[in-house]
């Protein structure tokens, strides 16, 4: 997920403009045009840091300079300094609320990211932890790379990439079959092809007509159990990737990892997830001149 | 916080136009062109609902017809239908994530901010309950106006509203006292003047100093008693509004808002609400014609 | 109304775009690219010059190197040079009608501004003087920036500032004190109230009702007179901040300013100000090389 | 200058949207969502009116319905209703204070513009009235479009329209001679070319070389004279277009006028015109149902 | 790629807008405002018509009727009309070129498409014909859709899309083996990936490392040969996707689409497709009333 | 056409923007952060080179370095380096398409542009070569600048440029006669004034009636001639400039030349041309430090 700077600028200059509207009022009158001053964005609890690269673009495309203490995806202690900032004081203080939104955002994205794989692969697990499109209206580009960044998956990036059949498609075309093959007779070669199946012999169906990928969704890990097994007599195991999806949580993620799937999705890491508390303190100040 | 639709339209546009990309594919190979389609949008678990204005301007805007069944504000039970959606299918399935991202995410914040509310109402207190302007990035309108429908207080919509003279500016102008004089003899007269102070001392300082609003910023609930007692001392209580902020959560916020304060704020309620299980299930499908 | 530059260089920049269209074509065919050339922004006449930093940072946005000879706020006499420009001639010459625009546009409104509070001062008045929303469409921050330059106060920067209760609210309401009450229980704690009246007997209305500030909306200096003795008996002089609107002149300030009320408030510094006349010349050319 | 609505629409809203902001707090909190109201804009002066178009389709694309009174380049007396407005009275009420600016301007400016025409047409003389690129930055249509409602000549509309050699193209190329010749070479067959020039003997330079247009820049009256007399002994005079330019005031213009140029023009009409009064009252509320 | 019609209406206006500039001058002085017309849009020479649906997106966002005669991939001959277009006539004849532009274009496109493919199916080829991201700058979504309507396959729709390592990826990596390895571990599970190899031998490689598709980069087709009988040689032939790129064209696609591989692509499609003639003609003018 | 560069940059940007879509996956993948590496572009073909400009603004703003070897409207022979690039390797990556997209495009177009020329003037013709308003939609701009590197006239650049009647604007107003004088009473003093006609009869009528230019729509050579025996003999040749458009194509574009008019314009240099092949190399990849 490559952006070149210059484009991240727009979209993330587009979010401090909101925020500043007609002009940042309080900082016009107390703080002298022209004066410089450094300050620190602080990790105020511990997490894997993201947001690190938007900060620096924003802050660099306003002028400042930032010197970066820690990378996107490290691990930090509580109180640890994230960034330094050197410039413009009433620039540092306009943009301090619209940096600190993103990188706290982002932080607390990849840490439950992280946290969930960290205990997937205790238990000595290779599944891959996905997030989904369920984000942040408008934020599809920060939320997925935070989940990047905390070492999940982005799964679909927006509605132009895989192939992704769900319930209500399958609805339309009459069957998870016939669904799969108008699909394969259409797409692009460059697609793979994804079908979420609700019921354990769609999975075998959605297997024969040959999709890159099921979606498992909402099965219970019973339910998943029958399904592999099911694959597994037809010969159908292993030759398709199996994702579960619904109802995963924190709590019960290891129950549907260890069944044997190769990839669990939720849309909590994206949606629901807490903010990193992260702030930002003036550490010297140089009036004019 | 009114705005005409046709304003809002736009940057619910850009929204669905980020998940677009170049094009839904799935649907464009399973779902033929011109078909037309019922929907329902259902709210999964229990909490007040946000986002339906929104909702419906984004639908009527591409085509859709709709059907309110909850407005904005209102409380309801799990599997509750909150809208019924009629129109081209394609567009119905294109639109799905986005609407269903905004209106989850809103009704997560209305139903935080509500319960919190309900909370302080329950102990027989009156204490204002605001958020911040920690939103996720680009979202101020968005997540301000989900508070607002939780019977929250918007606080400053962005940094051109009312002046708030924090930490970092008192730092560079030299004292509380001096902030606020400087600010008063600046600022336009039709806004109001908040001064964020960290010491009891202080507080007298900046009621002497004529601040409309006090915040009152991590400080304890034994700090706030202290802070309240000496401005009854001076004769001061009751002149000037108090806020407290910083450190306040569902758990203490009655420690807080029983000290006889105005207002608490918190970044929570939009910076770490759980979203709202919210889905879309067609319920009539009509081909062509 | 501190804005940083990065966003105000996009405002600059679609002014200049709008001017350009498809290109110079006079410039193309007539100066070689890559030369460079020295010119000065010259103020024709006297007056107090206003939008300096838009033209330093619209020019410097564009390669240029620009030296301030005057800056924002202060007063010149007919000929001064305000700032050189040094650069790419071909850049110079595309920009300088709307470079011009700004700086004359925003002069002429600081000018007047200034000249009426000059008046005010000299009759050792204190009243403020204000604008109101009445501006070109589009350039809110612009003229009202150079409102602030020539010393006047902002007032609203737009609708979502300050509550205004106009006439055709209260329409709607019923009456002054409804209004004002119905607004009182919704509006943000962070938020002043004004409310506009046309008669003598809601000046009383509403300040009773504990409106912020009152609009005495078309009064007459005889009205005001009568209205603030209506206040004094009540008790209630000094208790709100009076505002007069409507009508008001250069000619005819002093007859409102006198009578005791806090603001004056005038559509025409906006909306009707005469533009300072602003000239560049080139004073040095460079051929490439 | 016809433009397609929908591309109209756009600049518009833009405006409306600055003034907006994060919404019309005043209006949510005292207008009840859903009611209608009919509504008329008022002319409290005497002027030719101009904005009609754009104020309808600014309403229009607002979801409200709009009655012409009054259309453009009519001359209208005081108090006279221009157009009445029908729908949701929340969206007037925000819209309101857009819509005036609209009107205001355009009206005032062509109001100046006819003035103008009407004294020269009584002095019996033809003489083109022109505007110039001397505009409210980044509102070239809107003044250029009023201007020619008030009977005024567009001049170029911007930087890719007519070649217009200005003192400093002349200044790099070396005289008036080798600018229109090098212009002539590189310039497309689909440009007229016109020349500015400060010396009468420039004149005929310019008219030997072949200029369309040649522009008196700052000549006196009896400069223009000399200058007519020059191209008349060089059997040069009706050959190509005569405009003067530079002092030119309501005051002086037949004085200009008079000399037998083709064109006069003026910043003015555009820089410094009186906004026209224009006032929007609610005149029936009806409220939900 | 199916985007909702809203979204495409943006875009398209912005084409109208760029053509439209401050207005269509001609236009506006020949036509009386608010008269209508009915109009044709006829194909002058016979191809695959594609534009259409984009060509009624932006008539009916302007306010006009349309009437489909011919949908988007049929075949027409010379002299057929398209559509008809009712409305008003300033809008019809200020869209005219951008409609006309979009329509030849995109049928242009689809016409050389469609020609590569029956070449191909006449020799009972199965060969998937493909463009590349070689489209005019901007123009990313109307290529590709052009394409697709001709029959042919989008081929990756940007860079986002299915993972593509080119020789400058692998230069950077080492090798193949180590690009597809380096990839393969990092990238979301829901994207084929394919590898540009420009040797026999690499082929091999890449069919090891198990890469989705692989692009055999400017192999002559005696080149292909070799590469096809490798693979089989090692019974990798079928278990990967083969795409021949590089050097064809209309003549020599057969000898490369004979031999076996699944895929030809060509920049030209969309590079330098020559224009299907198009044109408007008004069939009918009604005056105002 | 000179555009400041900054201008440039966002439309360029833009095109980028599109093809970025969420981010270069492939790069991100196989290529580290902060790499720098050297690259060429090298046109494949021999050709009139032009987007050099364009190219260069685009890879300056993204922070690359940029050395110039071939400067646009030179020729070159295949396999020419026409410019070097250092920089960041990932950016050099992502823009790599877009890139060659606008200088193939541009250059395709000028070299055709160039050929028609050369022809032109190897037959000793002065015949102006023009291109029309028929361009990929949304790059007017870059279309009609690669039109005037390689030689040859932009005529009109958008609808506000010069007044061009054509067949529908007369079939509003009745006559090619009637039409002229419409616009000329209306039209600003700045604008040339063409018209299109499709009879002989109507050529001498346009030149009574003081068209600055005449189109010949369609005709023949042979109407050619009848037409400028026509004006001859009414002593109006030469007075009007003569436009021939209409089926003219590089077969057969000397037979119009040879006839005696001024200007022949073609719809396809801009429409049909075929784009120059330009390829990017990376010639050495620095890892990072």
């Amino acid at each position: 997920m490559f952006v070149p700077r210059k484009i991240l600028e727009e979209k993330l200059r587009n979010m401090l403009a909101e925020d500043v509207g007609q002009g940042d009022v309080t900082t016009a009158l107390t703080v002298p045009a022209n004066g410089t001053a450094e300050a620190e964005v602080i990790a105020e609890e511990a997490g894997i840091i993201a947001g690190i690269e938007e900060a620096k673009i924003l802050l660099e495309s306003l002028g400042l300079k930032v010197e970066i203490m820690i990378s996107d995806g490290e691990k930090v202690k509580a109180k640890t300094v994230l960034m330094k900032i050197f410039g413009d004081t009433r620039t540092i203080l306009s943009v301090e609320r619209t940096l600190l939104n993103i990188v706290s955002r982002m932080s607390g994205i990849a840490t439950i990211t992280s946290n969930l794989i960290r205990k997937i692969r205790k238990a000595r697990l290779k599944t891959t932890v996905a997030c989904t499109r369920k984000v942040a209206p408008g934020l599809l580009y920060f939320d997925k790379k935070a989940v990047l960044i905390g070492g999940g998956d982005t799964h679909r990036l927006h509605l132009d990439d895989m192939i992704l059949i769900k319930d209500n498609h399958i609805a339309v075309v009459g069957s998870v079959k016939k669904a799969i093959e108008k699909v394969r007779k259409g797409a692009s070669f460059s697609k793979k092809i994804e079908v979420e199946v609700t019921r354990v012999k769609d999975v075998v169906a959605a297997a024969r007509a040959r999709a890159d990928v099921i979606m498992l969704d909402n099965f219970s890990p019973v339910q998943i159990e029958k399904a592999i097994e099911s694959l597994k007599k037809q010969g159908l195991f292993g030759k398709v990737s199996l994702e579960a999806s619904g109802g995963i949580t924190a709590e019960n993620i290891l129950a549907y990892a260890s069944k044997g799937i190769d990839i669990v999705s939720l849309g909590d890491v994206t949606q629901s997830a807490k903010a990193l508390d992260v702030s930002l303190e003036i550490t010297n100040i140089k009036k004019k001149g």
